[in-house]
């Protein structure tokens, strides 16, 4: 919707006017009801409206250290609202989520908040790994932002595989504290957000040792910089790690420690325990830990959901703006949206960011109900929970970080530019990738679960909901009845991923057989194991998508059902043919029934093709939330590229000085 | 090899002592040789270790504003440096080459010359399209850089589409002048580099009218700046249009023009010409034009190959260095090379830029012999070298860019850093997708030529040698002898392409008998032609690779031949099962068949691994072309991401200025 009149270019207009359905009942449904969408637009307006947090000139101009520091000063506006809110007792969790990390909160700082880690680390890991006592001690303090936390866990030499951190937390019963040391390079700690400059105060990770023991890694509180000064705390060694690809004012730091003491209870001591002697007690289950990490990962499946809505809501309206290439020689240049290979570039990710984001709440409801169960004892589903959040993390972060560069190519030169806002989506979408478990990692996760279940079903053992595909596989052998409907497909990608998993089972098996051991045969069939993960990830996301979206057709219009059944079909038939090497190997398919899948998809493209527009339109990105010249509503691109242009300051004065200090002694230097 | 005498990591030591051929003499055949390698060497220490050519801090840390100024600043030193070795007679097409595109050339100014323009397209336009008359007058100047051109052609609404250009040149034969003006909006250039604020004078591209009439697109040189102060020209509206994802210091402008008027004789008058009275001569053929584009296409096959040479230069001595994730538990952690999985994240790449800078000499080459009979009047291979040249270069431009992205991740968090270089080489190779005819524009002008190829075989008539392969298959209808033979792959990526190039045909034809012109025909086949010229470019990559190594091997050590029939054999498995769904349409294969293709691709990863290392150091990059913290020889990653850490300004003050105006404010507010 737009954020106010203006003259909207004809083109997208006419878009507008020719859709079949109702955007408004897309919007809707698609943020969650009435209700919602009124917060939202409460939200946006309380937040993207305030002068104090609009940007003078696009960021891409500024330096590093620039950048930085009006991340600060924009950071410090949100934290205050969000505290006059908390105190007013309107803060939500939809409100921290939406001004952290969400579209909103990309939207104001747009590379990068570097008072994330306080909010989304530091004071949750408090309040989840803490003691009443240390929660009285520190939480207060926390939700004020009296302190201002991180959380430092990755070191330079250790990311993924945390029983190697190499930081050092030695117990000293005569004075009851702990001695912090980086005993190498490697150990120092590396990326944590807000570490650089900006927290004063971390939870850190480190390896216990008490009484000549090592008790695995666990959680310190360590004050980093002086309450007053900011000045580093003596045997601290702080700074930032430099610029990045993207998520440039997040402030990532580097922490090495030198004899640093802290008090004994500064260990959160709600799991693990270190008594004032030293003796260490152990924690009675580790499974919270595993749970934070699930939903973070759950929720990052929406993230990228949002990330292809963004970009393709950007090429999508550019596509309807922009006029390049006759089809017909004797008709004007048309609607660039109008070629068939443009079409396949933007509407499979329009497809995916909608398949992406009823996976992410079907799964979010999943993480929901299996931590119920956790809390009652019940552990059944845990693995299963595990082992699906971790390949679709990998999957849809992937595939998210492809779409946006698709989208981007897509709109030309004119993506290049930092203006249409592609860089920055892009930098974002493609680090979920790295962070919170690399998703190699994580698929081989996965894939282990997948093994095991495999077996269990060859040994005619229950198999749970989500894998359940692989026990009628085995039973089937054959996939004979492929009729080409959805269901089918759905079906047949179970088939596919179910004998990915046969072979990744069979190959580690002879891997075994040879003489290597279970960890050496797992890397040797490294490659077939992440493919099975990957196909059983995507096999989930056919039958979510597919389940999801029929359940929702019952509920809206006819018109707008029959939008959501053809995005439905692009989507399967999308995935599909995209695997279909998949396919060929373990269903007899033949050209002919091939070509047809690939003719319906271009029939899919061709009915979508009018609803385009009103489609993204109904995501209902703000503006500023789109940030790009390419993707206003008002579609007035051209006007907008030379608006931010202008504004560079290059362009504020006619000659640069390098003119007459560089350029032109060199070029009169023959004369 | 090092640049200096240090240190040499252990790890990466022990991986060159491992080695199983000579380093050296892959260098030496890489390079073309004993001579080039001194010439390689000598311009490298003359310009790599010119002090003035340094950076002094990284240049990710600078504003826009002063990586431009700074960029200004060495583009005039490496210009003042090749003045000299023009007169002193020492600059060969070699040199310019390497020190405005290549990568010696992106080590000094690594986001990009804005002089580059002037000397690969002003000056070369001028030679190629002046009259020898407009030779004298321009040419000795600008070589002398006593002015500096540039070369504007896109426009803001208007790039791989040429004939859609907007900008007027309107004749007036009582002044003898043409005049310049911009229409519309759309119509100002945009894109050029070095027209923002560096160059004063450009060969404008305009749709030229005289006597009422039209006569397409024409060259015209016209000044833009004053010589002495650098203002723009009356009439000219000039500057940059802002950053972007990467080539930062390229200088990219804008320019309107209004009525701006220039002397007959600055249109560039070889091919057409107006006469004084405004009379319009048509030029003898238009093909010259035709070549420019094909040079640079192949030139950038080349380029493609430096990008994925880089990228996988860096991924694999990090791998060699990084240690991570036990593999067997007893065991300490193992370098992520080790790794199964990491090993197809990297060998491929490595593969690919064997394969394309082989395939870029070949067609380089084919190019030459090409030209040389056009200047015979012979133009039969110039559709066959334009339709290759098309293809191969959307292929290759896409899949380096994808592999130097591969290459990044694999390198996990640290990949993510601007001092890994990954994001500057993402930026310059993702270009190249966009530029010189954008990749999907390019796969469709290759597919008009095979089809019309197809339908010649059909009825009998005779193909050129690059096609020769779809009248073979058409002849064969099915391919019987599958025998897994590298050969044998090479003829199956001819039989695969054939066929894709049978469906879009009869797809096309289909869409015409149902009433479509042949153009909306082609738009609505759209999707079947570009995957047949992207199986076609893939087929003579498959070939081109096989046929050169198979040649290189006569001519080198057994130990050297050994490991580039291991490369060989990697890239033709790999691009086989990247594509492996498309094989199994047409050829039929078991699932045991391809799962031996598979192990084999995994026999040839472990193979590799020993010489992984050796191989990119093959490639001899200076550590400066590669200027990446976890690239470097000696293999000193950590310390050289401190190193680069501590540059950054904002760790030059422990207390940056933000705390004391926002932060400190911010937690005493409740106190």
């Amino acid at each position: 919707m737009p954020s106010s009149v203006q003259k909207i270019n004809p083109d997208i207009q006419k878009e507008r006017n020719n859709a079949t359905f109702n955007t408004q009942e897309f919007t809707l449904w698609w943020v969650g009801g009435e209700q919602r969408y009124k917060e939202k637009k409460a939200l946006e307006k309380d937040f993207l409206e305030d002068p104090e947090l609009m940007d003078k000139i696009p960021i891409s101009y500024l330096s590093h250290k620039e950048l930085y520091e009006e991340g600060v000063r924009k950071a410090t506006i949100i934290s205050n609202k969000i505290r006059v809110m908390r105190q007013e007792g309107n803060d939500g969790i939809d409100t921290y989520t939406a001004l952290l990390g969400g579209s909103l909160g990309s939207a104001l700082i747009k590379e990068g908040n570097p008072l994330t880690l306080h909010y989304v680390m530091f004071v949750p890991t408090i309040m989840g790994q803490g003691t009443v006592d240390q929660q009285v001690e520190w939480l207060s303090k926390a939700w004020d932002c009296e302190i201002i936390g991180t959380y430092a866990q990755t070191e330079m030499g250790h990311g993924t595989f945390l029983r190697g951190l190499e930081t050092r937390a030695d117990y000293d019963p005569k004075t009851q504290e702990f001695i912090l040391n980086s005993p190498t390079i490697t150990a120092y700690k590396w990326w944590p957000g807000g570490l650089g400059h900006t927290a004063n105060h971390a939870v850190v990770m480190a390896q216990l040792y008490t009484k000549g023991q090592h008790h695995g890694i666990q959680p310190f509180i360590v004050q980093l910089r002086d309450e007053n000064t900011h000045m580093p705390m003596p045997g601290i060694d702080i700074g930032e790690i430099g610029t990045k690809l993207g998520m440039k004012s997040v402030n990532n730091g580097y922490l090495g420690f030198k004899n640093v003491r802290v008090p004994r209870m500064n260990m959160l001591m709600k799991n693990s325990q270190v008594l004032p002697d030293g003796t260490f007690v152990a924690p009675k289950s580790s499974l919270l830990t595993y749970g934070t990490m699930m939903f973070v990962r759950v929720a990052l499946i929406r993230d990228t959901a949002m990330a292809l809505g963004k970009a393709s809501t950007i090429a999508t309206r550019y596509s309807a703006v922009r006029r390049q290439s006759p089809i017909d020689p004797n008709e004007p240049e048309p609607q660039i949206m109008d070629h068939v290979t443009q079409q396949l570039k933007l509407f499979p990710q329009i497809a995916k960011a909608i398949a992406f984001k009823l996976t992410g709440d079907y799964v979010w409801t999943m993480y929901n109900n299996v931590t119920g169960e956790l809390e009652q004892g019940n552990l059944d589903r845990l693995p299963e929970m595990h082992a699906i959040s971790c390949c679709l993390k990998a999957i849809c972060s992937a595939d998210a970080a492809a779409g946006a560069e698709t989208c981007r190519l897509a709109c030309g030169g004119h993506g290049y530019m930092d203006a249409s806002n592609f860089p920055t989506i892009y930098g974002m979408a493609t680090a979920v990738c790295t962070y919170e478990g690399e998703n190699t990692v994580m698929l081989l996760q996965t894939a282990r679960y997948l093994v095991k279940v495999y077996e269990t079903a060859l040994n005619g053992g229950k198999l749970v909901p989500t894998v359940q595909y692989i026990k009628e596989a085995i039973d089937a052998k054959v996939f004979a009845n492929f009729d080409g409907s959805l269901l089918s497909i759905v079906k047949a990608f179970q088939f596919v991923a179910a004998n990915k998993v046969r072979i990744a089972y069979d190959r580690l098996e002879r891997s075994k057989s040879q003489g290597h051991g279970p960890e050496k045969a797992a890397n040797l069939t490294g490659i077939e194991l992440t493919q099975a993960a990957d196909l059983h990830g995507r096999a989930f996301l056919a039958l979510s998508a597919y389940t999801e979206i029929k359940n929702i057709c019952k509920n809206v219009s006819m018109a707008l059902s029959k939008v959501l059944l053809d995005i439905l079909e692009l989507y399967l038939l999308d995935s599909c043919l995209n695997r279909i090497g998949d396919f060929l190997m373990f269903i007899d398919l033949s050209e002919k029934e091939v070509g047809d899948l690939e003719i319906r998809r271009e029939a899919c493209l061709a009915r979508i093709r009018p609803n385009a527009v009103a489609i993204v339109d109904g995501f209902d990105f703000h503006d500023r939330m789109l940030d790009s010249t390419l993707g206003c509503y008002d579609g007035n691109v051209y006007e907008k590229m030379f608006e931010v242009a202008k504004m560079s300051p290059l362009n504020r004065e006619p000659v640069n000085k390098s003119f007459d200090a560089y350029l032109k002694p060199f070029m009169k230097a023959n004369l």
